[in-house]
């Protein structure tokens, strides 16, 4: 499960080459700790957003709705001020109560490159070279997808289960999600496919990183689309898996920490994972999910990861630090 | 009236220093006919639009209406492909008929930079930076301007004089337009302030354009800015007026080449022109225009200004050659 830094390991070293699964605050959260660890890195988002700004232009211009992809480019942007500015566009919202209201430029922005240019890897690229990217952000899939959920607990019989369809609808259901599943849109039948850059970039990291974030929606997305499974599956990666650095309301309100590992077994029985980290303060019952973690084949590591700032914001060095001591065992192989 | 190019005519020469101004296609085409005469070009921009994609985002964000800025950006952007792309996006124009069908990119990302910006000449000198224009597009005014145009020929009383106001209903009046105005936008009393930078643009210029375009809504209101008229008498600058090349349906349908500067003259008596520019066969009686770029003080060079390519659109090349031409007398003086 090592990775092998084929040939040059031997040579010069180079930096650790990471992804980052997920969407949301969550991905914007381990991109930001990983930017303290590595120069390499690779977001590989959800696409499966149907609210807010993101849901008016899927629903408006038929398009891959970009709000996670811009959260992502923006925890990755430069931050020297020459192009801080274009990050500040990107994530400046119209107010007022017009048809604007609410848009983020970055998403209008990413609407009208994709129509110019067609193709939204091209689209990313330039948005990185825009706004000084260091890495890279990549869709998991290139096409907008759809949600569904069977939940549980929304009727008088608590055991009756419902379909709730849409990554709103179910991230903010007071039932219990059981499952999830992805499907293309426009009634298309042909299980989600994968861009195909996302699965290279997780066969050839040396870490992949899975959470934080809300756990149906933004993280086991990346399991439901089959070739990017496959590749998480396959990859010779460092796989680490990041729980919740604080409770979640909605999908996962009553979720024990150990619930989110026995989750990602359900939907990807074959995937095996290497390190679990959690904070201290969030695992009331750390033996249930060490065995719960063994079960993927994982050590669990709890730390103080959650450090929160008088901001009340988490501060992205306490993570990085977590991180690194997961990587430690293996950091010699880098760098 | 000639430029005096203090200091530096004895030294390194520099390139000529151009100011063109005006709005709209015609303010596209001086500006690039000037690209292939010089590299240090000024663009002064109309501010009065209210219809279309820039009408839509004064009304709802109060904003300064980005259309006839962008065109202008857009006509000295790079032409190499890295710059290219983000001159494509400006352009491009969402479909469809939702909430964003219309709306120019580039429009949404001017408005987006006015927000996080505030101060619109730095959001014009950021999409100068990313568009690779060599040159400088300023707004002529900081404000967003209002126009009202005294009409005639509207009544069955020929002569009954009418107000119709807005950029738009004075373009498309069916009637005749005897003078136009500019007012500052909500109901603010005081006469329009011009943007600084565009009068000392004008103040420093060798050259300055004027038109061609459509007369009364995108030549004449820099006339009617006090501060701009006041700095276009005083310039040392050649002052050239370039009459439109083709007749223009709505406005000035049935005007004449020297009603045109007629009405220049009847809206800054103050100024004077050194050389009136028009297309040989736009021009039906040269005596009577020469006649009356006399009375401005100008020399009258008529030329086959407008080449027409098998597009049918002109080809700047040709506006460029007369340009050169009427600046010979001086361009000694530059380079």
């Amino acid at each position: 499960m090592s990775a092998p830094v084929s040939g040059e390991s031997a040579g010069t070293p180079r930096p650790l080459r990471a992804v980052a699964l997920g969407g949301g605050h969550g991905l914007q959260m381990s991109l930001a700790a990983l930017r303290r660890v590595t120069t390499d890195i690779t977001a590989v988002v959800t696409v499966a957003d149907d609210g807010g700004s993101s849901g008016r232009l899927r629903r408006e211009l038929g398009m891959l709705p970009p709000g996670d992809l811009r959260k992502a480019l923006s925890a990755l942007a430069s931050e020297r001020d020459s192009e801080r500015v274009w990050a500040r566009l990107f994530e400046h919202r119209f107010g007022g109560n017009g048809a604007l209201a609410g848009h983020a430029v970055g998403n209008l922005v990413f609407a009208g490159l994709l129509e110019v240019l067609g193709d939204p890897i091209a689209v990313l690229d330039r948005a990185c070279e825009l706004l000084g990217v260091q890495g890279r952000v990549l869709p998991m899939s290139l096409e907008p997808l759809d949600m569904e959920a069977e939940v549980v607990g929304l009727d008088e019989d608590r055991d009756a289960v419902r379909t709730i369809r849409g990554q709103v609808a179910i991230a903010s259901t007071p039932g219990r999600v059981k499952r999830v599943r992805l499907t293309a849109v426009n009634g298309q039948a042909h299980p989600p496919r994968a861009a195909p850059e996302a699965v290279r970039a997780v066969l050839d990291a040396d870490v992949v990183l899975l959470g934080p974030g809300s756990w149906f929606t933004s993280v086991l997305p990346h399991l439901l689309v089959p070739e990017l499974r496959e590749a998480l599956v396959t990859t010779t990666a460092q796989r680490i898996v990041v729980l919740n650095l604080v409770p979640q309301p909605g999908e996962t309100a009553d979720f024990s920490p150990e619930q989110h590992l026995d989750v990602i077994a359900e939907h990807a029985p074959k995937l095996r994972v290497d390190a679990v980290l959690a904070d201290t303060d969030a695992v009331p019952t750390p033996d249930r999910l060490r065995a719960a973690a063994a079960e993927l084949g994982a050590q669990t590591l709890l730390d103080r990861v959650a450090a929160t700032t008088a901001s009340g914001r988490h501060e992205p060095d306490a993570l990085a630090a977590s991180l690194t001591a997961a990587l430690e065992r293996r950091t010699d192989r880098w760098r």
